[in-house]
């Protein structure tokens, strides 16, 4: 918290303010975050589409889902390790995920890779951090809360990690093959359906995500209310 | 317990009492076990309800459970990491635990779940302890306490653990994959009954869990004699 | 075994003898092994019930088997962890077990779950040290004492222990998943025609399980001898 | 980096330069990279031709593949533990590898094996850290990048080393036998569709790769413009 | 070797010799290697019989086979650990065992277990040891030894041991299910075949058993050539 | 390697030459890698058959086998833990190893089996190290240098080893239960293929094992010319 005050006091003193105001508080958080912008490197023009078109996928499909926070902003400027980023304003402070917002968020983070498959024909590696955290969520909701009717309200294989704190830890498994395909097979249902679902949205709003990517490639970067506006017309 | 008789003094310092009652004790004990009440964080009315529907899940499905204890207080002012909590007082010392009241603790468990189940229409992970803690009882009753008439009075796979006391421990499964398969089969069963008779409880009673819920929505806090007085009527 | 004398000459201390009897001796040994008596624990007539129908189980089962030793004194006064306890007075020094010996160990060992079962309706996890050491005894007698015919004479996974004293050991099973499937199915054989033997008895001597039950609720503690007269008439 | 300009300075001394050229660069590069060439170890024809033909093997079938890299250099002088080279000019620099790019980047690991095979009807251990490379792309193809459409856009048993920094690591599959095997045959399916596409790549330029060899053999060398030269024809 | 040399020393003085004759060191190796006699602990008379039919059941099933030393003194007499011990007087220096050596020092090592099943209808503990071995010879045979003709010359499993020096050691199988499956049949089949021959010679000659038995219960001790005579009649 | 000249120097002083030669440092290289001779150990003429048939086993066959390197010496006077050995005179410097070398250096390594086989009728553990480096090459070959049609050119379960170093290390196996069987399989065939060609061979010039044999029973050590000539006769 600290690190985001003191970069927004420089951020503002940069840009000969009297003030820290909200842009500049923002623009710290990002950076302090994601890492500084690397304007530096030189990108092909091939990999600035597939990055544009993969963070224009994230945002168009969290536009189309309920439970989904409203897009913030959204840039392709390569930062630290990320070729681009999408963020969102987060509506409230919870405590809770239900079953439905975990599903939607697993949509939201496959639209970025669907997006690619669709536009570029071609995927790429850029969506593997998406598909760990999607995988991670859909395998949690099958074997940690209960949320595969198949499976049941049981708890697989967690809960002993607490045990051994700063430890050597070797977690076996403490059930069967057969469930350990149960499992699987749910959560690769969980995945694939919401695959189904981020692929639908994009082929039904196929030209809003190609507003976005081209605005993306011309500007670098969109604001939450010019990102509202591609929807309003 | 010095911990809480230091808590209670303050209390009743603090409430301007001469002398420490029962009332300072017993809100002492649940500051020192579930951490001090948590008002400044704004919570959506989504999640408000949710929590006092699973908590009132819990408290009406363990009021039909012949062998569950009596309920004490219920309470959905979030508390260190627990949305809300319901108390119920433990009506004897017991060493042992039955099967009945194993069976019937983990219907209660997941009377949370099931609450929110039928009433939201969607479920949430804020039923993943419960769901942990009923898998283990479940695990124990089939693998350790030879409670399960398919297993048979066996233990699997535990009794190891004392062996290598503060040293790097890798239990290794001492039991086949087919009878691995046949533990989690009867967990699974176990689990299943269990949430039937909840769901059953809560249909049956669902005008009582919208009363529970609301006035937990209204006042945020049911003793004991205002539940109980519920069920009178 | 310094332990035991200085215990029992406490106790002929407080008892004001002038020299050690063979009463104080034994007083200590088992206050040395079991832990002393704990009076203060309020228990429930349910669960005093639930106690000395389990240790009458066990010391009438193993009145009926020829290997058993004499049942020395019965208690239902909490120990330590125990609810209660069954001694036996050991017939002579021994080197080896029998099969048969093993077997009716084992037999022995469930009387007390099969007494709760067939007295009180109900199971409970008072069982579960027994069962642990039931299960012990007959994976062994499989496994490692080449006693059931469908194995052979063969040891398995077994004898590796010795080798890493005092590090971290990790035995990986040497034998295959086949095998181990019969090492469980043989063990379970054993274990049910234990648990089957064990009903039996107490079946066509329910009366005396509920004489010796009886007099164990009336005064906590029955003596080998009084134990033998329940049998006479 | 400091190395490099250190040796490619010890070379312009060497070569009596009064400054450092591109060329004293390129070699600096190489030898910090792959170790000094090693012109003592004698070396049977054999085993040069097999150098040569797997180097070769590796060149040509990288130049009929649109996604590879152009060859900057070819050699079969021996350098640290390798029996030869194949540099690749990069065109640009990535951040992400498509799944077209990491088809052909196996189907050009495997060229080595391949001309091996064709051409001397005997294969050796000279692939071994190819088959490992291309092994490792497929099987992360599979299992962590979602480009495989029988498994899906799901993560497998990755992602769980950043845990235990610098401690004792047991990784346990968590993932079901089921899903092991079809990763394996999705990795397999992959490998071998490269291999085959190198195989016919090879056969319908086996002329060239027959001059490419010819020339390794007869200089030992081979750069870009020399290299390229063999296709204008 | 230093330590059977004092032994020896002591004992001849003990026994009011000069010097050190053959029988002192013969009785010191014994010591050394099993510990002192236990004249002090009471053994029961069927103990007593099972230890005497045990270590007879090994001598007379070794007498019938070719590959086996010769028998240099049986004794029933407790030592450490071991109820009575058969010791052999080895004919040769021996680098190699053959496959019909290993098969026949099974056979043996299972003559007292068969010994004990045949003349007491019932088995014992006692075994254990010699299975352990027996089970471990058979095992490498097929394993390690390429001694089945099912296997194979083939190594599973086993010298990576070495690679771990005095450092924790986790030894993962390195062949499928089915080879372990393959493994435990044939070490099985060994073990089985070696039981039946065990059992065939003492069938045949269980006149040989009693006598020998009978010897060892009414002297505690027989030497090589009081054995060998039981034969010559 | 100054082992090697201490060595040859001390053999010259003992053999009163001026100057170290060839033959000093040939022996010199022997007992450095295979430790001194031991003369002093008894060996029984059966053992002394065994080790001369097992290395004329070795040497015969390695003759017919055009990959393999001429045979230097062949002793059987025991050094080290060897009960004998076959030394060969490497042809060239080699950094590669081709399938069909590698195929061979197995039928080589089985001859020593094979003849043991055929002449004493009975097979030793003396084979072991033998069977053990066979089964590592015909395993590598599969799952390492993708040498088996069946599995592919793809590489199972290695290259992690370097990650730990110096640590503890507990290889997960990364592949599933199919492939580990297939790779079971493929390793099997190509031992079984080799020991049958190892037989074939020594069938046929079994009059050569004899000669051989017989050369090394009375001698217990042959130089390479002098085995050259038993087969031009």
């Amino acid at each position: 918290m600290e690190n985001v005050l003191n970069e927004a006091a420089l951020l503002a003193a940069r840009r000969n303010l009297s003030e820290i105001g909200m842009a500049e508080i923002e623009d710290a958080m990002v950076k302090v975050t994601m890492g500084p912008e690397k304007k530096t490197r030189v990108r092909s023009d091939k990999e600035k589409k597939l990055v544009a078109y993969h963070e224009a996928g994230h945002a168009v499909v969290s536009k189309f889902l309920p439970t989904q926070d409203t897009v913030h902003q959204i840039s392709i400027v390569p930062r630290g390790m990320a070729g681009g980023y999408t963020m969102y304003r987060p509506s409230e402070d919870k405590s809770f995920m239900s079953k439905s917002e975990m599903e939607e968020t697993i949509v939201s983070l496959l639209g970025g890779r669907v997006a690619e498959s669709l536009v570029l024909n071609d995927i790429s590696t850029g969506a593997s951090n998406d598909i760990e955290r999607a995988s991670k969520i859909a395998r949690d909701m099958v074997s940690k809360y209960g949320m595969s009717d198949v499976v049941g309200s049981i708890m697989f294989g967690a809960g002993q990690e607490e045990v051994f704190l700063g430890r050597d830890l070797t977690q076996t498994k403490n059930y069967s093959e057969q469930t350990a395909a149960i499992i699987d097979a749910e959560t690769k249902n969980i995945i694939d359906k919401a695959y189904e679902r981020a692929e639908n949205i994009l082929k039904e709003h196929i030209d809003k995500l190609h507003v976005v990517a081209g605005i993306l490639l011309e500007k670098e970067k969109i604001d939450g209310d010019e990102f509202a506006k591609v929807f309003e017309s």
